[in-house]
């Protein structure tokens, strides 16, 4: 069964929550400690942080890194539901 | 302030919960589709997994990955706070 990575939703849960707290990239960034780019590729799902950045990052979004795991978590539940019925979504 | 890698405490909470399900780093590793010195660096904080290797991690040790970094940062604030009083931890 193809799976869908973990860091894919994670990416979406970051671009979510940062909207949320109306953050640009850039700023998030800046908080974060990493490369603006980086935060786009952590959103479009290209990049697979580590856990010690996927932390920093969390923690500029002022949320616990579980919390994210958590809400990433349950898209994959929801995609692989979905999949079931109509195959792995693009 | 000197602060405690979510990475290390990761790793100690993969250690306890493989030990609580009596498994080899061999068997934990094939599980999880890594290379067994790649466990034992990720136990020994050594190793700064990505979030799709932690969450094979994760799956190999049937827990979800959200439970293992919220046992983490548990750790971490417990370090934080005994650090509070008497220094960084070594």
């Amino acid at each position: 069964m193809a799976k869908r990575l973990l860091s894919k939703s994670f990416g979406e849960v970051v671009r979510a929550r940062r909207s949320e707290l109306e953050l640009t990239q850039e700023l998030l960034a800046e908080r974060a400690g990493v490369h603006p780019t980086y935060i786009g590729m952590v959103e479009r799902g290209e990049r697979n942080c580590s856990l010690d950045v996927a932390s920093e990052i969390a923690e500029a979004l002022d949320a616990p890194l579980s919390k994210l795991i958590e809400e990433a978590e349950a898209r994959n539940r929801k995609s692989a539901g979905a999949s079931t019925k109509k195959g792995r979504p693009s």
